[in-house]
């Protein structure tokens, strides 16, 4: 311990950086930073362990057989680590049924034959083998238009969507922050005023399309449509598919719906546009792998604490992902680096102070359930909401009825740490807003500025697990990574898979997380927490 | 027509860009500039009717069912515009058999289900149905490396190369040129010498070559190998396919021939190497359409001449393709350019001194055929060779026994103008070392600054069917393209579709074209000829 803490140095004073000194006083153990960049960069298992996640198991649809597949994959890896506690919990005793994607095949037969790249949506049914029909465009957005197409659909295939004009990207699809960038995201856009009633609108607006989808659903399977097709929101063949139908047991969901590459489906509208005749032969090995609606689970591995073991710092990504690449960058990166900061921790003998939790979450892409689910159960919630446009939102963004709830680990958690942005390397850390962070997380950054890891921003992001924790006042960050080709070329799509992951931002990300992990666990005191304001309070 | 030479203009005179004087005296008739500028950009036939060429005929694969068809497209077009002499011509009375591509299934079963994007290469038969194999590596690119599997890979589906690291581009995928750009393709580089023998070995390689690919078919039919899947040249699940097999009747044609996307290659490389069963599911609805080596021919039309009708500028572009996009940057988009030019000339009335002649390629994509067996049949030709090395070459790369043969139109051959690399706007003309005509090319380009079209470089280009006219001696050139997404999206690839062309682009290609044309028959004199040295002169 001894050396320990002679290692320990006062981080702002010894900057030699230019950065000012606002984090003075706050210590960073650079004997441990030492430890876990070399068992980081020397040994790392993340590039091995994310082929075997992303190929071995594949995609990790939420309560697929794969996603069954993958929590057993973790925890067994996770015990191998020799890491304690290592389980399964479930955040949702009836999530939704389960579904798989295995085949699909699509042909134009007419006004001439060629293949045709397309993938089903999630929770929709398969086709039950080899089916043709007639294609028609026919825009289905509201009731009066099902009103105005019943009785015509029977049999067809529905290209519900117009031709796209192609828009060329004017900037290299694979990128990485420039200084610019980073300088510019250190800046904090003040918010401007809402309109009046614009969240309640957002709200009505959501509840609406929620059930104009479920009569949609209803309405398709009772016309006999054979399928629907939508374009791909990315141009260059790029399938971008996430979920439809419904994974409800008892809900209708509806007819095989198709996600077609641009391309294709350009071609598509084109010749039903110019009255010819368009048949499509389609065989979508795809459907539900129950009948009932299954529990969901996420998994968790502990790094017990000392002093302090009931106080908790957690890490994690989501284990689960959508369908139709292997979802390496969505979350698979953020999975094996989490598991490696497990694994270093473990490695070179870190002996936390608090424990160091890994959660790997299950439902991220269905509306972070799997992360509200833990928060809820563990720290705090808001009592069941009445109003129905709240009840019709998932778990995550509901308010309750009433004042937030605090559980009982609620006073002692110590801070959440995310990574979903991607393969992006950590080029800093999103503060929330929460200012009194801002010059810890600047000395922790410092050793770490060699990587490129440099910049705290007091800037918001949102869209991933750490908003489970921030919407109830608990300190909870996502990093800073570099874009990468995540929003040009992966998420959501057929090319999210190994190739596209850069292992050395893997083990680059993983140690940042480690030693961030152990310095929450290790200070004096708790990460401070920003002002929180109930909506009733 | 005095009208007429009342507008011509000294353009050297005129120029108030800077540009130097070189180009004074060069005529330059800005009345006919104005009309063709006008009906180019005001009742543009060239985007429609590249929506048509592609969508309604499709690829046309040279000797396909679709190329047919493409010719018949052709010509009624051509003769709805009122052009003279519009008519096919075979080039090869036995170019090769009709291959076509119709639908392409390929699934992975084990270790997992996944749908695999993949496409055959030309003239590699089809799998007659649905067949399944287990997947196995081996590079068979020696006769050792075929002794060495001998026996071993009956029913075997064999994956030929490695997996491949992705490599991001680090630039825009869609670019303009910049002005830059521009000044650097102005400059001319020394040529290096070459090694001595350099010519020879790559000769003696290519024949090499021809013969392994060759035994390479014999041996994997005669093994009984299911089908050899590649990978594909470009990244980001784009599938870029040419041809493989033989398309000579009498050859083998070998076996199933695969060109799959890289994210997905790259899963099946690394199934295998971690000794994982592999089995893929094949049903590739593609093959021969003949049994016989077919006649493959070009398209023709003319604007006839007045005063000097006898000589001759051709404008053309290839009316082939390859089978996996549409053909539409590929040269969808050549043909319709110069059709337009076509018809923009006959539209505001041009009566040319000499014969304008539309030339509609095929067989390009194999190694300029049609081009080449015009410029034999009717401007130069070398005299059959008897080198072996030479006589393996395709026609337009063979230099025969003895000297250069000039025809009855050689003297009378008044320029070739080509455009095929992509929708890329024109910036310019290659003049391929012939200075004389640099003066000329800058006083008609100065009418289209204002369009983009600025420069005028010495340096040579190739892989089109100007060179065909090139290396005889006669004045053939391309025009300096913008890039766009040519060589990173669409050359060779399934995306080459039409959402990939800028309608705009073709509208000012077919006025620059048409005003070029239009010089070029009515200048005084032919245009000049850069030395010719023939190897045996």
């Amino acid at each position: 311990m001894a050396g320990m803490l002679r290692s320990m140095v006062l981080a702002g004073l010894v900057a030699a950086s230019g950065v000012s000194g606002a984090h003075a006083g706050e210590p960073v153990d650079l004997d441990m930073v030492a430890r876990i960049r070399q068992e980081a960069f020397a040994r790392s298992q993340a590039p091995a362990n994310l082929k075997e996640l992303t190929e071995t198991v594949g995609p990790r649809l939420t309560n697929s057989p794969a996603y069954a597949r993958s929590t057993e994959w973790a925890k067994a890896k996770l015990q191998g680590y020799g890491l304690a506690n290592v389980h399964e919990e479930v955040y949702d005793p009836a999530f939704g049924r389960g579904w798989e994607y295995r085949a699909s095949r699509v042909e134009m037969l007419s006004p001439r034959q060629m293949p045709i790249h397309a993938a089903p949506k999630a929770w929709t049914p398969g086709t039950q083998g080899q089916v043709e029909g007639e294609v028609v465009k026919a825009a289905l957005k509201t009731r009066e238009d099902l009103e105005k197409h019943k009785g015509q659909l029977r049999g067809k295939i529905v290209l519900l969507d117009d031709a796209r004009k192609y828009k060329p990207n004017d900037k290299p699809d694979f990128r990485r922050h420039s200084h610019d960038d980073l300088g510019e995201l250190q800046t904090f856009p003040v918010p401007e005023d809402a309109e009046e009633g614009a969240q309640q609108k957002r709200l009505a607006e959501y509840r609406k399309r929620q059930e104009f989808s479920r009569e949609l659903n209803a309405f398709l399977a009772e016309e006999g449509v054979l399928a629907t097709l939508s374009i791909s929101s990315w141009d260059n063949g790029i399938l971008r598919v996430t979920g439809g139908g419904s994974r409800k047991a008892g809900e209708a969901a509806g007819v095989t719906e198709l996600v077609v590459a641009a391309e294709h489906y350009n071609q598509l509208v084109r010749a039903v546009e110019r009255k010819q005749d368009v048949r499509l032969r389609l065989d979508i090995d795809a459907g539900f792998t129950s009948e009932e609606d299954l529990p969901a689970s996420n998994v968790f591995a502990d790094l017990p604490g000392g002093s302090k073991a009931d106080e908790v710092v957690v890490i994690g990504a989501h284990l689960d992902s959508w369908h139709t690449g292997t979802g390496a960058s969505d979350n698979g990166a953020g999975v094996v680096v989490m598991m490696e900061a497990m694994r270093i921790l473990k490695a070179v003998g870190a002996k936390p102070k608090r424990t160091i939790r890994l959660a790997l979450w299950g439902g991220e892409e269905q509306g972070l359930h799997g992360s509200a689910g833990y928060v809820a159960k563990y720290l705090a919630d808001w009592p069941e909401p009445t109003d129905p446009e709240q009840k019709a939102l998932p778990r995550a963004f509901q308010r309750g009825t009433g004042p937030l709830q605090r559980k009982r680990g609620y006073d002692r958690f110590a801070g959440y740490f995310n990574f979903d942005n991607g393969t992006g390397r950590i080029r800093g850390i999103y503060a929330q807003e929460n200012h009194a962070v801002v010059p810890i997380f600047k000395a922790w950054l410092e050793p770490f500025h060699d990587l490129g890891a440099e910049i705290v921003t007091t800037r918001n992001t949102g869209s991933t697990d750490h908003v489970s924790f921030d919407r109830v006042g608990l300190p909870g960050f996502q990093f800073v990574q570099d874009p990468a080709d995540y929003f040009t070329r992966v998420h959501h799509t057929h090319l999210d898979t190994y190739d596209h992951v850069v292992p050395e931002d893997l083990k680059q990300a993983a140690a940042i997380i480690a030693s961030f992990a152990w310095h929450a666990a290790n200070r004096d005191e708790r990460l401070p927490r920003k002002p929180f304001r109930d909506r009733d309070e």
